[in-house]
């Protein structure tokens, strides 16, 4: 079965455009749990951030940019979030990278920081284990 | 007063590196919220997405790629969460551009979809409004 986004980027499956160019596609998250809530994806399958062609990552976020500075310059936003969940551990539920843009207002009541659990952990020991 | 991040990259402030290039700069988020936290951040300063100059901007989300696959390939991780604010609002709190890079595993007791609130909303009114 093709990838859902991959249909949406052809047209098969209508979808809510907020924007498009030759490697980008831009889209109404349908799930819309907050106003304006877009997801950012590049034209060329790649299953998510790990996989993705490095190009096509940059253009992903230089369009997540643009529509970042829409959002606050034309339709009245104060910020944005820009969130990727990549891999089934990190609750990715559709399998071609998708930037989520978020736009945000003061008291809009999203909590983007939410997932915080706020352990107490070494700092020094987990640097040791994951630097490069 | 100079900004914090800046100090950082100039090792006036002390981190926990956990890679840098000539573009961009890693260390562990000093909050310590849950383990291998990471910020990346852009070398020449800006603001946040909105001002951010897009070739640092593309450095930084490739320098957030590297470090995701070397979590998930080098260090027993199963995925990864990329998230920015943009903006008071946003809930950004420091202001230098910063993406989290937050590496996953399942059972982690992390949900990055917290932040939904599952509201009922028009996409295609919306669209109409926001689209480019």
């Amino acid at each position: 079965m093709e990838c859902i986004f991959c249909k949406i980027i052809k047209g098969e499956i209508p979808s809510y455009k907020i924007y498009e160019d030759d490697k980008t596609y831009a889209f109404l998250d349908i799930a819309c749990d907050s106003y304006g809530h877009t997801l950012v994806i590049p034209k060329k399958h790649c299953t998510n951030i790990l996989d993705c062609d490095e190009e096509y990552l940059k253009a992903t976020i230089a369009t997540a940019q643009k529509i970042s500075r829409h959002f606050v310059e034309k339709c009245g936003f104060e910020g944005v979030n820009v969130l990727n969940a990549s891999g089934v551990s990190a609750q990715q539920s559709v399998f071609h990278l998708h930037m989520h843009v978020i736009p945000r207002k003061a008291g809009d009541g999203i909590d983007i920081w939410a997932l915080k659990d706020k352990k107490e952990l070494d700092l020094e020991e987990i640097c040791k284990k994951l630097k490069i």
